[in-house]
């Protein structure tokens, strides 16, 4: 995997690059959708690549360990074969699951035992065979194992955690190190920061990662509820410290406002489920706000989703059909709301992207979080 | 409305013809995918046009009257303008609903009351509003309000109902006739062939509906459990009966066997939630017969769903991709299978439509019909 840094806004730390795949290039700042069990959700793979435009996307180890399993995803020849994406992946490594389904599994110092969501049976992820499950899915960008601390984390359990996430790493990348990719094309390992929201522990956490010296970083532990300025404090320190020359990902950030404030941090890469989680509960993120399609004042709307945005849902449907189809729950209306959000993530990082190179993106950024954050 | 006969088997009453509309011709024998609340379940309308190449939808009134209501579709310029959809359009009446909301509504001499199924309170359907209704929806074709007996149905009660379907139809066409369409474009009311599984009744009705001389005829009540022969055997009796110079819509029917059988006596349009509801509990009508896609023999077979058929879904997702979607509950599972399914419906009037105009449809039927009953 190669990374290119491309510019650098004079006003703030915002990046523009490119990295390397032996599936593509993904120009940076760029938001990945996420399609958990391989599948975005409510989204075809053809909308995705043409009118998402998006370059690469996110699947998740867990899940696709329990469905469809390592054996079919390896007759097909990894995940790119089994569901027909193209252009980079990148799987996370169970380690949000860590933090998510914190009432049914057990952290030791070995691994995490797991009580599958679907049947009950015991799953035991440790950093080696997190390894070997990432080879097999054959993702581009592979995650490090590691625990995504909830908020609020006493201080004495962020400590301990994040230690054992470094631990974690080192084996982690033993492991990886000494295994190929079984498909012909190369894979990456990122390390991720964690460290809760303690700036003592992120820095700690932040050169222990970067001394690793992997060819990108991911930063954890984030948008698990605290206050966004605390976010925006820790990513600062982070960055600061993580090497300019390899990309930094930001994992499950966010809103549109999140992305821009951290871009200015130096963020590159995104991920969440936001554009498709709300998509499905009739919230859009639009180019003039935020738009509530449940709300009555719709109902008599006869104008396009965004005609400003352009692509075909977002210009071909308006407002009042979207809400018909949102209050009979219709299908049709997670799909175009969410093929619709997605247009817009994508957007968004690609207006992001030309400002950097533009030399504009510090005003650009100011005004559009303003914007963005208008509920019309 | 115009329509042209084309050509007749030579040992069959299958026909090809075509129907002229406003907003387009169909190619008949024509199947019409159901967009029951102004949408074709999980299948975007770019998709219905270039993907399944649908050349007519149904809408049905008594949800589109629920949601979103006929003050929201007039605004909109009728319902294709609200749902994008610009070629032709059939609005069932709701009597379709008198038959399968049997247990909430109430019928007299003057109409029906129903018991919304959204919020519990009264609609009073009459022919006259029904009429109405159907103008301000805006369809191309409008469907004389009628009683949909059930199977079995008791021979006093069969005459009765068909007697005031009767009835009712004379209403219809009074209030039709004195009417004009809203939006600057022909609308035809095709009136209903009733009479339950009696064929003394079902050749009362046929005459007398054919003496009303309107554009179009259909036959309704079948395809309500009956068996598939007796079915066949009371479409033959009408379809014998209907002028022949008139297109011929059979309501409600049905499988791809039953398709073709109804073609082979002389029925010109079909109309069913077969292809899209099925689809979405996995059963795919391909070109080789039935595919339950749940089934384990799919899990590793990474062939398309249906290479021969063609089409974009069709060729590009596999069976074992399909089968993983599915047992995830993922939407992209029901949006593929409707969108194969209305594809594999579409593709199999047209081929019996190329075979008439070859004048070989009668043995390529007989052969169609066991191919695609076998489940592979």
């Amino acid at each position: 995997m190669q990374f290119n840094l491309v510019a650098t806004d004079p006003q703030s730390k915002a990046r523009a690059g490119v990295v390397q795949t032996d599936h593509g290039a993904i120009e940076t700042p760029i938001f990945m959708p996420v399609g958990t069990a391989g599948t975005v959700k409510a989204v075809h793979q053809r909308e995705l690549k043409e009118d998402i435009k998006a370059e690469i996307i996110l699947g998740n180890t867990y899940h696709l360990y329990l469905r469809p399993g390592l054996d079919i995803l390896e007759q097909a020849g990894g995940l790119h074969k089994f569901n027909g994406w193209d252009r980079p992946i990148l799987t996370d490594s169970g380690g949000y699951q860590v933090f998510s389904l914190a009432g049914t599994r057990k952290i030791k110092e070995e691994g995490v035992k797991f009580k599958s969501h679907i049947d009950g049976s015991t799953l035991n992820f440790t950093p080696e065979n997190v390894m070997d499950t990432q080879r097999t899915i054959g993702a581009d960008i592979i995650m490090a194992f590691d625990e995504c601390t909830p908020y609020p984390c006493d201080y004495t359990y962020a400590k301990q955690s994040m230690e054992r996430t470094h631990r974690w790493l080192q084996r982690c990348v033993d492991r990886f190190d000494s295994t190929e990719p079984k498909y012909g094309y190369n894979q990456t390992l990122f390390p991720i920061v964690q460290g809760s929201t303690y700036k003592d522990l992120r820095i700690q956490s932040a050169e222990t990662i970067a001394s690793f010296g992997r060819e990108g970083n991911a930063i954890g532990g984030l948008s698990v509820g605290e206050p966004a300025e605390m976010m925006y404090e820790m990513t600062e320190v982070v960055c600061d410290i993580l090497p300019k020359d390899k990309p930094r990902y930001l994992m499950g950030v966010g809103t549109p406002a999140n992305i821009l404030e951290n871009i200015a941090l130096g963020v590159d890469m995104f991920d969440c489920v936001l554009p498709t989680r709300n998509a499905r509960n009739g919230m859009l993120f639009t180019t003039q706000g935020i738009v509530n399609i449940k709300n009555k004042k719709w109902a008599d709307d006869f104008s396009p989703i965004d005609a400003e945005l352009g692509g075909y849902v977002s210009t071909f449907y308006t407002k009042a059909y979207l809400r018909h189809l949102i209050h009979s729950t219709e299908y049709l209306a997670g799909q175009i709301a969410s093929v619709h959000n997605l247009t817009f993530f994508l957007w968004l990082v690609k207006q992001a992207r030309q400002q950097i190179l533009n030399g504009t993106f510090r005003d650009w950024k100011d005004m559009m979080v303003k914007k963005l954050m208008t509920r019309l």
